[in-house]
């Protein structure tokens, strides 16, 4: 993690706020960032929580998931960075939307005919079930790691009486935490589904630019046209930026007004990403800087003609020659 | 309510599926679409279960919230509709997003110290119970009909025991519902805050245009560039068709793959919907039309020069001509 | 030549009005449609006389220079067909830019030292005759046929009498018709210079479609703004239909008020093209179709996704399913 | 005229080239610039002539026709600006293209039977002349001015001769250049007909913006396709620039490629002119700037929301404090 610290903590180990309990799949996307060696795990009852314990200076940086290809952005956490002290995403983590189903030592796959798992995960992993486990029983859990801690506490106490079920569909992360056997690995009906996660900081943060970065803006419409759209999307596509990420949200006070949470593909250094972000300053009434991070996947973004940083250069000493009539 | 039902069940009243239990705000809704008396209320667990009762010909129609201020667009009930048997939209109606504190007979207001409410009910009110009464606690309830009915259960059993609240935040249609002592009416923080709830029936009933109408569409974008959504956006603003929503959604399958939700001003059978629909259809790998229904709002749309269906007819009339070698 | 004649006229040969006179560009276009042989020529004095000779119904077609590379659209041709009694292009010749050096039975290139041109014939030869003739003079002529006609006179004459020049760039044509030996063919400093003639016929003789042709039409924009121009583009781009030319010419009522030449790439009868010159009689103020015809250089144009034919017909079809109410 | 000169030149008076010979309509532009007391004019044969003088130190301005009502842009000033040395527009003239019907002294109206005029001078007038002298005939001049001459040196020999016409069209200055009779005063079919004429000269003078400005440009196109013009005006309107004029004119190496001569709202110091030509120099494959200039009309141009001076300065600042980290 490449970002920096204050002068006078230049020592202390960096604090993460994140969505705890241990076990969660926030952890995984944390122990990808820094691991609980050289950090201080910050568990925190909800996301907002975790933004704003950044922001009281409880934590150095909060680890969030930021959308999934399931769900969709997560509101709570578009909606904590959208308003309020300016945070920006500092990196983020792409963590695979995968099970493992567990159990307390002793139990093997065959005797499994109850599981707990969070509704979602449920849903998320309903074919594999059908397909490896027919005929099991679904028993609703309140929360991905809630069915870990029962388990951990039974055997703690060497209890042996029944819980309700055999197994539970957990994240990777809670097998170890929770001491518990796993009796299959990467249980998911869609094995492409992942949730990304962000690392959140504050402004003065940006990392530097790597050629495979995004930036993450907040937007609102100066009204609800159809043509205030087309022309907050051509401040993007006259600068040759191309987007990876838009979605709406309600702006809150009125049927019909929306904030827009956009990925842009560059850095807020590219020219080209600059240009277009003082062009939504320009022509919007609300724009909010979110940061600009290095891409998980790498993937550099595609510079058309006459949009590279040495092409906004050649164009400025060009116009400066013009006008002051060196050239025409 | 304008739509037909089949022939054979001429005389019988029609169905409405709905999220229950009696007491709801879409049973507010509901109430503005048929009245008890000549309708069969048929409540829900869900919004899927009640939309899927129309699917299965338990229920003739579905009421259920699509929109809300303070919410966006109703995740279940967009996700509930984009796929499976299609059904359209055929009426839209908005309840205003207010409570009324009640109690059971015999409280007053000055008694009240704790009050039940759903965590979405407490914080949409929070500054008016700062204000009206200071110091009072919350105490969470799971629905916003939860704590009616133990008020109302209590109260049959001549019970004295102490619930844990003095007073409870419900919709209005509660207070009757459960025989309840309203305390005080609208209460709100936002007074313009209102839910978008609409009628879900067969596609074959679309209501006529009334000159104020609104089309509901899902559609995907054939990939995600910054070029496919505004190439979208061009589908409608080149026949002059305003949209008065636009929200996306992942696909779900991978990140970065979107579905657009809309609203166009208009009705199908306008030349102008028409032929951006039939645009959409060609440059979009998923269009699906969720119906043309009357806005509740009564506001007509703007019609751009030479986008009338005057104009249409006489551009059609003019092509045959050049088509046939009659003019040019 | 695929264009018919009126039923009664069925055996009388076709009537060309042409600029000429004869041994011109012009007649060279006309004998790429039809020889001297199987049709009528009429020379006229110029190009609107050509054109109005249709009208009057003296010819039965006029060809006339549209656009050269050198000189852009030709202002009396477009002017012409933009007013006044409609009609039609029928079809499009090239004819490469390049001139014969000619002279009198028994010059020899060597002795070529004063030669007799067309100012633009000069300008188009100048470094030909430099690089091959260096020194010779130039001897202006009225026309390009001029030189060639009192060339013809004198030998007819018998004349030895001094013309003021030893030999003429003439059009190749003119070698025949005026009896004069060629000295030198091809002549041309720029050898993919050509111009573009047209065939102009009644709007009755439309050509079929051959699958790479063009649709020639005159446009007035509602205003002065930008923002009309893009809209009257976007009617094109929306359909996914190229322009190969795009010209402006004031309506010459007023400064800053613009007529606009365009050739659209695809035939009237395509459905996209139809689509997209109903959006422009919508929208523009004027709009003359001035027919759809092969293109000289058969080049097809670029389909994209979703603008076939048949992508129309399937998009009519599922709008009348909407519409219906049998599907969604 | 608020150009300056030299240095050393400081008290010599300036030299202007203009399309000759005395009494034309570009002297009457020039005189509305420079009268000739203070000026030196310099008629020259041609308008590419009067543009090389200045390029060739021979005169400090040239005074060319840019663009007329009746014929568009004059090609040979456009072509002429559009290559060689760059020079730039400093100011432009409006001049009513109104004729003065003059003779001989001693000649009444009544007695014109026959008008010598240049052809595009007889069209102009030519309802006029069959309202007020019915019958009477056209006789063909070469220039507007040469009737002029030959009725002063008629009168200058003392000549009865006939000339062979009794009255001549001319332009207003040349009744007193040559000593003629005017015979009736602002003699057009169409009053509001009107030709621009601008100042020509070297790039280090521009004049500084008044608030009513205008813009010349020559811009080519990446390609011949319409998406390339749609995303050469999207330049101009995502900075909220207008264009008041725009004229497409062949390149002249092929068919299908064109050369855009542009005038837009506004001073090349403008920040929003500035940066749409930023935008055009990094696409566009040529851009030639021509100078900005106040309007003739001094009309302000619209300046829409976000795109003042102003707007671009608030917008430079918030990124600079987004890209160092002092706010988001």
């Amino acid at each position: 993690m490449s970002t920096s610290q204050p002068e006078d903590d230049r020592h202390r180990p960096l604090r993460y706020a994140y969505l705890g309990p241990a076990g969660t799949f926030t952890e995984a996307a944390l122990r990808q960032v820094a691991s609980p060696d050289e950090a201080v795990y910050l568990p925190q009852v909800d996301v907002a929580s975790a933004i704003d314990a950044v922001r009281e200076g409880v934590a150095d940086h909060a680890v969030v998931a930021i959308e999934s290809t399931v769900e969709g952005g997560v509101t709570a956490t578009l909606d904590s960075l959208a308003a309020g002290t300016p945070l920006v995403l500092l990196r983020e983590v792409l963590v695979p939307v995968q099970f493992t189903l567990a159990a307390a030592p002793g139990v093997a796959l065959g005797d499994v005919r109850r599981i707990s798992a969070h509704p979602h995960a449920w849903v998320q992993c309903r074919r594999w079930l059908a397909h490896h486990l027919p005929g099991v029983v679904h028993v609703p859990a309140t929360s991905n790691t809630a069915p870990a801690a029962l388990l951990a506490e039974a055997a703690a106490q060497g209890a042996t009486a029944d819980l309700g079920f055999d197994a539970a569909l957990v994240p990777p992360p809670a097998v170890d935490t929770y001491g518990l056997t796993p009796l299959a690995h990467e249980v998911a009906d869609n094995v492409s589904a992942v949730t990304r996660f962000v690392v959140v900081g504050h402004p003065g943060q940006i990392p530097p630019p790597t050629g495979a970065d995004k930036t993450t803006l907040v937007v609102h419409l100066p009204d609800n046209e159809a043509g205030a759209l087309l022309a907050m999307l051509e401040q993007f596509a006259t600068r040759g930026v191309n987007l990876s990420r838009i979605e709406s949200r309600p702006i809150g006070d009125a049927l019909g007004r929306y904030s827009f949470s956009i990925d842009a593909e560059g850095h807020v250094t590219d020219e080209r990403v600059g240009e277009a972000l003082m062009g939504l300053h320009r022509r919007c009434p609300y724009v909010r800087f979110l940061g600009s991070y290095p891409r998980a996947d790498a993937v550099r973004p595609t510079v058309h003609v006459g949009t590279s940083d040495t092409d906004f250069v050649a164009a400025r000493a060009w116009l400066d020659e013009v006008r002051t009539g060196r050239t025409s």
